[in-house]
């Protein structure tokens, strides 16, 4: 590992070293992302990304056999922050790790305060009750894709900062305004856009409705099983099915959002 | 556990047992479903899809602690199929399961021979070395609900029979015609409609194209990261790209097929 100074770098080996057992909860308890203040991003994609909105990084973990994508980013962020990378035994990475067969780079970085964000005339993606945190990742970054830049979540929705969701998120939280823990009572008192829900057991047709998404919108995902939710549905000015074939057959959440974020992205290029 | 014959049952707890090393080997081992002929199908849904299929059954799996729903579908292939249950020890079982907290039910059957198919006028999605087995049965699922019945798979794509695709496919294998192992310039060769690929590289703009859907199409997916294969672009007849926000935004595999074969589906609907 490259080291400036050229003192013998220190091996994380023991589970008892308190920011070992402090990047341990992070991965293991979402609701410790909250107290700690700080998340871990994994791999080289995402350490890439987070380098270039310049925020502050927390430590720079790299495993002892990391790769030579990994040593890259951490050649740089030595280089360019002059921060020190603690090197963490691979028995020990494993269990921090997000992911089994990772490059061997994390960043320990701050939580983004979440601002008293005006989402008022955004367009929206409100996620109800989706507690799985690989398909919460997927859905910001879906929505991030589709121009859908402000993400929102009921309070049984996964926190949108713990290390899974951000590493399913694959940068795309560093361009979105996130809200989480956010009912839907008081998220629709101050949205001032149109509130639609994608709803298996019925509404319109979403392919043959006519233009819903002149000024914003907000786009309800309920998860896999319950879907929407009735408190959110009793929010709700339009309700949408997508058409798709009977028999035994459903959508993932992730590709029902796909579909109804993009066809708002459609109608709306269409205008331009 | 309900047993017709009132005699004790066995609790499977020794890993040298013939039939959970079977198990095993078919939980963790996707080439070795092919060796055996037979996968795992885990949990309600999935005993419910099966079981109205009519199809039969090798064995019927269920955790010593399952739950009041997996209860129901044993004594539902108790009653009405005459098969007695297999309890395997829930140590064991963890070991078995293709998820963490399952209702403690899974299915062997029998994988359906893949027959000389004839795709050549069908809607297909290609899959181009997709080898998460996650991804790949979730975009089983949302080709069968968009109506693409037929899925094929090159032979660097995860196998569809492993007991994870199956578990993501979410009852779609039932519904579907599938084509594992197939070289793209084998199937090009056979295949008599348009050949489509998504590729985030460049192409015409999905939503902007002229009507591409009139005949039968087969749309190529590729894994993330290298996308579309060059071997595979070179048999494609139109390349086009979704258009999402710009910056440092991309698509997952199935996110983006759902966009593709619903832009498909939503054209079909759109001239009936």
């Amino acid at each position: 590992m490259t080291n400036q100074r050229n003192d013998r770098i220190e091996v994380l080996e023991s589970d008892a070293n308190p920011n070992v057992k402090r990047w341990r909860r992070l991965a293991t308890d979402p609701r410790f992302v909250k107290k700690a203040g700080t998340t871990l991003l994994e791999g080289a994609h995402l350490a890439e990304c987070y380098f270039h909105t310049g925020l502050p990084v927390t430590n720079l973990l790299v495993a002892q056999s990391a790769n030579a994508e990994a040593r890259h980013w951490v050649e740089t962020y030595v280089r360019e922050r002059g921060l020190r990378p603690r090197v963490v035994a691979d028995r020990l990475w494993q269990t921090l790790s997000p992911v089994e067969h990772g490059v061997g780079i994390m960043l320990e970085v701050p939580v983004p305060k979440t601002e008293d964000v005006d989402f008022s005339h955004e367009d929206v993606l409100y996620l109800d009750g989706v507690q799985d945190a690989g398909n919460v990742g997927t859905l910001i970054r879906t929505a991030v894709a589709a121009g859908f830049r402000t993400i929102a979540g009921s309070p049984k929705t996964a926190g949108f900062y713990a290390p899974k969701v951000m590493r399913a998120g694959m940068g795309a939280h560093f361009g979105a305004k996130l809200i989480e823990n956010c009912p839907i009572d008081v998220f629709a008192e101050r949205y001032e856009g149109t509130i639609l829900a994608a709803d298996a057991r019925g509404g319109e047709d979403l392919f043959a409705a006519d233009d819903y998404a002149s000024g914003p919108v907000c786009w309800i995902l309920g998860a896999e099983g319950p879907g929407v939710s009735s408190e959110a549905l009793a929010k709700t000015h339009r309700r949408f099915y997508i058409p798709i074939e009977e028999a035994c057959e459903s959508l993932n959440v992730g590709a029902a959002a796909a579909v109804c974020l993009f066809d708002v992205r459609r109608r709306r290029l269409a205008r331009r």
